[in-house]
């Protein structure tokens, strides 16, 4: 029988793993990398640090899987590009299982590495659900939460994201110019490429901002205050980290 | 000088801590733990057995607060209610204060151990700003982050907490009933008492509800499906686990 495990490692630094996420990190025999390109290798160098800082024996392998190419590019929303995602994913699974029939044959444990909560904007649950169905393999999954970005944002501003007894929203920042409102309560803000807060400045300016950078790296950086304020600082900050590292990841509260 | 460090310990089980909470654990000359009464006492037995477990010395102690008595009741939502609930804030501060005082002189660390994660639906970062600020005492604050109940109550169900660029809204069962739309996305309720999702089936019975009570512990219990099919048993399961510990720790996801 072959178990996925999906581990949630929060900001990937080994003081952010829980007890139990080590445990998962040492049962597993085969970890499996997606090949995301050389933008993101540090967070692959990061990956394979962790394994070696923290599993006790040598009984495991990480195996990059190339991920499939995209092909054409349809217009977004359309049923010719849901069909396309959907075979590209259908065939990305297939790659993942013959990789772990390769390596494992019937038996073994297979971990992904998750940063931040598998359980926030990330796909591996989806991931390994598909390599069962469309890749045919029988597996069970387990998976292992990790600290996400989100509570880590607020450790560090030393807040919590709900104000007494209100909401909390989160949610993309594609999605936020036309969703803001400030009876959603506190709004948590991921995946946003571009501070699409900034469309919000006319109207919402005094909303305060909790902002931060690269969590748990040395080169974290923090900044809140009014928005109006401090959002020309908070780009200034972002394009610095990504300029050193060749990406950033970032996350904000916005609360009324 | 006094540091107050705001632990996350998730479930409270050793193994759902991270790394940098038990060496926050190892740190802390005095933990301060509210006086709810009988009824969580098993509450603070379980942080007892956590640290007796965790500590590698016993440079520590636990010294109960009691909390003070919040006087007559008065209307919710009035001012003078308003009131007496900040006096009754700053009253508990000071009482804080005064115990920190007596036990550690004008240095060392305090600990306060905080079920699920701080940065939710919890007071302890509240209060330790308030003993710094109505006890007067002075302070650094440093938060731990916690695996929390809705990471957790998503890995049980090996599910996201959205859907693929959705929005997630996290609020209480008091608010659930008049706020509830379809656009908000996955909601996650927190702090619901009586399963308020109960009001929502005229309308949204079709909805899929993920629940989870007593998470971690081993009683712990996890039950899914179409609304108005399981509320049902989801309330008997509800009822069980009340009758067995005298209380009931629940959290749910209701998906469109």
């Amino acid at each position: 029988m072959i178990t996925v495990l999906v581990i949630g490692i929060g900001t990937g630094s080994p003081d952010q793993l829980t007890t139990e996420a080590v445990a998962a990190l040492n049962r597993t025999n085969l970890f499996l990398v997606p090949d995301k390109g050389a933008d993101k290798h540090d967070l692959a160098t990061l990956r394979r640090e962790l394994c070696e800082t923290l599993i006790d024996h040598d009984r495991y392998r990480f195996v990059e899987v190339p991920d499939p190419d995209r092909g054409p590019d349809a217009e977004r929303a359309t049923d010719a590009y849901r069909a396309a995602v959907a075979e590209w994913h259908a065939e990305r699974a297939r790659r993942y299982a013959a990789t772990i029939r390769d390596q494992l044959g019937s038996d073994g444990t297979v971990g992904f590495l998750v940063l931040g909560d598998p359980a926030l904007y990330d796909s591996t649950i989806r991931i390994a659900e598909s390599i069962r169905d469309d890749g045919r393999l029988d597996l069970a999954i387990e998976v292992i939460p990790g600290i996400s970005s989100l509570s880590l944002l607020a450790a560090r501003h030393k807040i919590t994201l709900n104000r007494i007894g209100q909401p909390v929203h989160v949610t993309t920042g594609r999605r936020l110019p036309e969703e803001y409102r400030p009876e959603l309560g506190d709004v948590a803000v991921m995946l946003d490429g571009s501070l699409q807060c900034k469309q919000l400045l006319p109207k919402h300016g005094d909303l305060t901002i909790y902002w931060g950078a690269q969590l748990g790296l040395p080169d974290e950086v923090l900044i809140s205050g009014r928005l109006g304020d401090v959002i020309d600082e908070i780009e200034a900050a972002r394009n610095a980290a990504r300029a050193q590292r060749g990406w950033v990841l970032d996350i904000y509260l916005l609360r009324p």
